[in-house]
């Protein structure tokens, strides 16, 4: 814990006060990775909700006070990505790892020696306020405690949206179909939920934890397939001898592992098997794939936060948690304060939690706000 | 040239007498091939069109004196990939290396010593008869020398299918697009064609050959690179320059080397780009994607025959020729007798043909069958 300074918001920038924030992997892969596009000195985290302390210029689309959802991918709204239905990438916006993404440069300075502190993934959600660019927040009118409580509509700044966008968006899964979701932390069990929504048949998921499968059947598991208990067989081979030979209609990895990455595309059926890649692998080793296999039609693609628009989208997802169409309460296994924060380091990497939500003001927390 | 024996085709297996057939890169590609899935000795070819000389059991679909072009991929029509819009590749009559897909044995053997010889891609067109199953052949109707002459019909058989396919089925290129195109045989040419069809405006042709600019202008390509004319950037780099930093829509990799596969992919657009694999490299060596790089909405797909269904697809494609919406003609560079195929080998190996026809019965070519 450092005493940081926040420097105000500057133009399309707005000053976030965090009410809560929740640890995803990808906090844990950049803390570990130790080369660029990690850079340190840093304040991680990018999971999160807040409140709008103030504004820069140019600033129309939110105001102080209002509940807000910051997000590491941006949507400007007028880019050719932004405006096709085929992309969620702003081209806009390119991320610049460690900086802002208009000017690359950072708000946070040590209170001490006044020694620049990177922004990460443009949120840096571990920290009482944080600045974030306008392009990169979703205003959120539905919160509050007796409608979308705060630590819920949290978990739709990273993980659950990228795994139900996964299913539903990059995947576009098919009523009646076989998927295989490899790892099943809050983004492969979203995966799953939104597999089950998209009506698939039949769900099959793959961890290494067998603690995974009680929670995973809420979620819509059906079959489960621990890698330790196949030894003399690989996953693939399973997968397809459960399906009679064929293999799963979509895979989707949620680790983090170029070598699962292989093993889930093998597990793909030929003709129009498709594998999603999510999971990010912090050694940027390249996923290797067989080319005469690739051609018997299947397809690998991958995808940032699922394919979500994160400004059309986010705010349909919370009205569907709203609806009871999305279950959002199982995902939350801890709640903790912020100076409990490296215990949620230690649940995540020991696979106990699947989210914990950290309270900026853990007293204040009935509140919701 | 070897004298051999064609036993009588079994249930559903027909005898063919072979009218003219064409050289692929497959072909050189398994004559290459020092290990399995290649087999010696073994009758090459597989793009071809013939006559049927005589049925088996069970053959209701052909009979004696139909014009029918043989396919490498059967279409059974039955199975859940032929009864699917999704998949080419049906499920019930996997390839079976050097022999028929239904018992793997072989029709052929040496008259000298009684030798089996192995059949390749169930077609083995090399050969003035030969034995396809059922499921392995087109009729067509529409072939005649005033109409649809069989040298021309015989182009549908593979490589050119294969190319406009993979822009009208595997790739389902839109409208306004720029693609880029690895490869100017005849499978990159009929891309560009097939590109070039459904609308796309902007085609960019890459071969180390320049002899294939000339007749690629007449099949759509707009712009051309020659990666020995860039040597201090990659063909990607060179890509991205001419598309705005972008990258192309749809990237084809009409070539068969895992490298260039890379390198379409690097070439393709972030957001949506899609790269289509359609070259067979005969070291069975993997494709490396960097998983950061995928994540950023790519995709990497691969297709045989370009996603076609041959029974449904091949007589539409015969028909847009006959209504001068697809090309052919120009396709074919030479043409011999098949005493003279050796010389097919030269002229593709050495790039100096598109497709060379190669006759049974040279003499008697003009009568059309
Ligand atoms: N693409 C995106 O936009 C995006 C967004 C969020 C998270 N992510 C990435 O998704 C991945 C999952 O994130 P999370 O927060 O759900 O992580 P998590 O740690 O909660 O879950 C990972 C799961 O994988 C299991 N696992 C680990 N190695 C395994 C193996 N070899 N075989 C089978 N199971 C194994 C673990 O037991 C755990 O249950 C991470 O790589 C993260 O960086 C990507
Ligand atoms: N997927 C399928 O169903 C299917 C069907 C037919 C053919 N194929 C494959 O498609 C590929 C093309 O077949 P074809 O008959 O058109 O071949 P071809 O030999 O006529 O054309 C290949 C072209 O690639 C060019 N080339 C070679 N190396 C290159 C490089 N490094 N960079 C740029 N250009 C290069 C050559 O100059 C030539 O113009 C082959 O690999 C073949 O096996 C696949
Ligand atoms: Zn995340
Ligand atoms: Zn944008
Ligand atoms: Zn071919
Ligand atoms: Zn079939």
């Amino acid at each position: 814990m450092e005493e940081v300074e926040v420097a105000p918001p500057r133009a399309h920038e707005v000053r976030v006060r965090i009410i809560c924030t929740s640890l995803c992997h990808t906090d844990v892969t950049f803390w570990r990775m130790k080369e660029f596009p990690a850079m340190f000195p840093s304040i991680l985290g990018h999971e999160a909700i807040g409140v709008v302390e103030s504004v820069g210029d140019h600033v129309q689309e939110v105001a102080v006070g209002d509940t807000v959802v910051p997000v590491f991918l941006p949507q400007c709204g007028e880019c050719d990505d932004c405006l096709s239905a085929r992309s969620n990438i702003c081209s806009a916006l390119p991320y610049r790892p460690g900086g802002m993404p208009r000017d690359g440069t950072t708000r946070f300075s040590l209170a001490a020696t006044g020694e620049a502190v990177h922004s990460f993934l443009c949120v840096s959600s571990f920290a009482e306020y944080t600045v974030v660019d306008v392009a990169h927040l979703v205003k959120l009118d539905v919160v509050g405690p007796a409608s979308l409580p705060p630590e819920k509509a949290c978990l739709l700044s990273c993980g659950v949206t990228t795994g139900v966008g996964a299913a539903w968006k990059a995947a576009a899964v098919e009523p009646g179909s076989t998927v295989a979701v490899f790892g099943l932390g809050a983004v492969g069990l979203a995966v799953a939920q939104g597999a089950r929504m998209r009506g698939a048949k039949r769900i099959i998921g793959v961890d290494l934890n067998p603690d995974k499968f009680e929670i995973g059947k809420k979620m819509g598991i059906t079959d489960f397939v621990n890698p330790n208990d196949v030894a003399e067989k690989t996953v693939s081979e399973v997968i397809r001898e459960m399906t009679g030979g064929e293999g799963a209609d979509y895979c989707f990895e949620c680790i983090g592992s170029v070598s699962v990455m292989a093993e889930a595309f093998q597990s793909s059926r030929s003709g129009w098997g498709k594998t999603v890649v999510l999971g990010v692998d912090g050694s940027a080793a390249p996923i290797s794939v067989p080319s005469f296999d690739i051609m018997r039609g299947r397809s690998v693609t991958g995808s940032l936060f699922g394919g979500i628009k994160p400004k059309d989208d986010i705010p349909m997802l919370a009205q569907k948690y709203l609806d009871k169409e999305l279950e959002l309460d199982e995902f939350i296994t801890h709640q903790m304060g912020f100076h409990e924060i490296n215990r949620a380091f230690d649940l995540l990497t020991q696979g106990k939690c699947i989210r914990c939500i950290i309270w900026m003001d853990y007293g204040a927390k009935e509140n919701g706000a």
